[in-house]
């Protein structure tokens, strides 16, 4: 059978990333470089993420707020150190108005002092938590926003490296370190169980190597998935920011004995980056593959009409589905179905379905209406013979969602714990740079001489897992020098 | 009684409003002039705000896209009718980098094409229509985006006119005229019936006059609402584009019978503004009120905390009583309950609450604990006596929401019914320019003349309400001339 994607993963993964998007309608090139236009079946992924990931932040206490897009120079200026890190690259306001001239227009009245769009908010963040906290009464504080991001991209990749994105970042502050420290982990596990439970998409969760870090954090926990071209994903991230950024910013609180304290921070967030990793972990030679749980559409029918005098009936009959499946849910939820009445592109609706990737195609012609029934497909299981199911069974479609979820789940699950390789030996490493198949978990020592050996073959260090026992044996397969945890290498986006 | 606020409607109209939101913890000024930093209390209005539209817009088969924050020159060049209209003052990008020259950021990297931030996503969404609708199974198309939009402006508002504000912008495309007229008066009755059942503020809904009408647009209908100081508050608009912006931007689809045709297009938003409309028809001289089917906190729960050793035992009442309203629900969702365990505020927690408009307040202390009671209060009877109910009346709240949310409806109801003036005569209008007691409504021409005197009175055309007969008999009271419908006439925000 002929894939419905023109390259395959193996024939060229990164142009076959490509086509998922393009030919699966989730997004597309702007005309302004490095910004993408996120089609309506993209953007529904997008909000069932932020919908499923905003009910977890208010269940541990937080709340969203808004805070401007622009950011003036002068508050970059005091963080040097961020400025060296992320903001160099980034779109500068220089003026406020345009002016017509000679059928042209052209920018006028200079602004005084520029403004760069927010490469993040965590400087305008950081000065309101210094005026919102006074005492220690008014901690903790739990902030996050849902907000676009500009970093100026040189070479944009589209959901995983654009100029703009859409993001949240949550900023916390805390009377104690246990408590900021609890935090930053307690949001690791909020985005690792959202992977695993709803993305299906099983991580890695740890620490970053001290060189990997986040500037300014005293640990920074991540999550990193792995793709199906063996390169590892960082997911979402979780900095424990210790005093640093509340000294950095002047966020004090007087504590219950009248002395003046800084509070302990955090900050965490996950972007539209996610999309990607859903289409490398789950996409196959047939486009996109969405997991029930956060596809926008579970359940697409297709009217089927061939002659104008069925289209009556027949959307009388939908009538009688549409009430059968309203009365069912799935994952706490009633059921996405959307019938693609006139979807305009006429017989290819079944493959833009599967392009698309939702996880159960229903077809509904006038032989299955004669017949009282519908013919399922399962975007799993594309090419096997059609289901037809009379309408009692319609019940079936959660179980088969639940289903479709849990083995989309495993087969990622399968694929992180058969691809990593961990390395014992200085041969196994040399055998690892040159067979690239994946992961590599080994001792590696956090120093220059590694980083160098690992960047000769565009690796890095990803995360120290969780939850590892301190080997007081162990032994950098580079140096010789003691290191007492094993540590993730792989190549990344 | 003293009042919460220093400063009541009466004795200054535009400073009280500023208090409401200062006081009232919904936003605040920044550091970039004419962006406001949306506090949590105000963001849980707005994504209330948001989700109750979406489920509306999603309902009428509207889905979410988004577009690029950036808008190329270029495009904005083509459009030079709307440049006139409102891009004049933007934001405008024209480097891409900053370097650090003697301690100071510069920027750097000048672009060979300037961007603007989008004062909207018109243009851009156009763009894409003409891309994405080729035939007429293509159409509908309806795509909405929920986004933040900048406009320099002069002199910023809190929410009534900010340099950036958060808003919705719907667009459609149809096949007929009749379906896309139908579309944008169904958008005004959606915004509609959103303000009188979710924001319990009745509103006057109708067409603006061809001199008041969005540029380009054939018909721009309009929801006005009336403010407590008298003045128009336009809430909501709705635009019927005829075929005008699908000419410009190329909407075309090949319809059943092989021939090329432009689309009919709609367009219709609202945005943060709302929040503004809120306080202004809500809001008394204690502060802010928030109508309970669009407050983030329903229920706010004080624990009265007089010593430490109450802490536990109060901790594990208060369980019992989250655990009695967790089973309770109003306007088809749980109820919403805050308990303000630290609000850092000490003894003014209640003034506080009264301030944010919560509408219903529980305290509870060690005295209700041992009478198994809690204290309510209702935002909408500062004042009265508290009201003590013993737990099983918890399940009285559903009830008690429901008819504050009707007074408050009712309320505005009738100061706009009691507010209008029909004016019948010269001198009607006369005295109504003189004592300014808010809105008329008069048979007047859309004439220059007119729209002079009106301006003269700092007053403009509000809209010609929906659902009038026209009377042949009608004349404008300025001009004479004949005049078959009424017009709203107030000064406006």
């Amino acid at each position: 059978m002929k894939n419905a994607l023109p390259v395959s993963r193996e024939e060229n993964f990164n142009e076959w990333y490509q086509q998922v998007i393009r030919l699966g309608d989730l997004a597309e090139n702007s005309s302004v470089r490095g910004c993408m236009i996120i089609r309506p079946h993209g953007m529904a992924i997008w909000e069932r993420m932020q919908q499923e990931l905003d009910r977890r932040f208010k269940a541990v206490g937080v709340k969203n707020a808004y805070f401007p897009l622009l950011i003036p120079l002068s508050s970059l200026e005091k963080e040097a150190q961020h400025v060296e890190g992320f903001a160099k690259e980034c779109a500068v306001v220089t003026h406020h108005r345009l002016l017509q001239k000679d059928h042209k227009l052209v920018p006028d009245g200079a602004l005084e002092e520029p403004f760069v769009i927010r490469p993040t908010s965590e400087m305008i963040i950081g000065e309101s938590f210094a005026r919102w906290i006074n005492s220690y009464r008014d901690l903790p504080l739990k902030v996050n926003q849902w907000a676009n991001v500009m970093r100026w991209e040189m070479r944009p990749r589209a959901f995983l490296r654009t100029s703009e994105f859409l993001w949240q970042e949550g900023h916390t502050a805390h009377r104690t370190r246990e408590e900021a420290l609890q935090m930053a982990q307690q949001m690791l596990g909020v985005y690792r169980q959202f992977c695993e439970e709803v993305l299906a998409i099983p991580v890695l969760a740890g620490e970053k190597t001290s060189s990997e870090k986040f500037p300014g954090a005293d640990i920074t926990y991540t999550i990193e998935g792995l793709m199906q071209d063996g390169k590892a994903l960082q997911m979402g991230t979780s900095h424990f920011l210790g005093q640093n950024f509340a000294q950095a910013q002047e966020i004090k609180f007087k504590d219950e004995d009248g002395t003046d304290k800084f509070a302990w921070t955090t900050s965490w967030g996950v972007s539209t980056r996610l999309i990607g990793a859903l289409i490398m972990s789950h996409g196959d030679d047939n486009g996109m593959r969405i997991p029930p749980a956060i596809a926008g559409t579970q359940v697409r029918i297709l009217p089927i009409v061939r002659q104008a005098e069925d289209e009556a009936p027949l959307k009388e009959y939908l009538t009688k589905i549409e009430n059968i499946l309203a009365d069912q849910s799935y994952h706490g939820q009633p059921l996405r179905v959307e019938i693609a009445w006139h979807d305009g592109r006429g017989g290819n609706q079944y493959w833009d379905s599967i392009r698309q990737g939702h996880p159960i195609i229903l077809e509904v012609g006038p032989r299955d209406m004669a017949a009282q029934t519908v013919a399922l497909s399962r975007r799993d299981q594309v090419g096997a013979k059609k289901q037809f199911l009379k309408l009692p069974e319609l019940a079936q479609i959660p179980t088969i969602l639940a289903e479709i979820q849990q083995q989309m789940r495993q087969t990622i699950a399968d694929r992180l714990a058969t691809t990593i390789q961990t390395l014992n030996t200085p041969e196994d490493l040399q055998r690892f740079f040159r067979e690239r198949p994946g992961m590599g978990r080994a001792y590696l020592a956090d120093n220059p001489q590694v980083q160098e050996v690992l960047a000769q073959h565009k690796m890095s260090f990803r995360c120290i897992e969780q939850g590892q026992t301190p080997n007081p044996q162990g032994k950098c397969l580079v140096s010789g020098e003691p290191v007492a945890q094993q540590v993730i290498i792989a190549q990344s986006y």
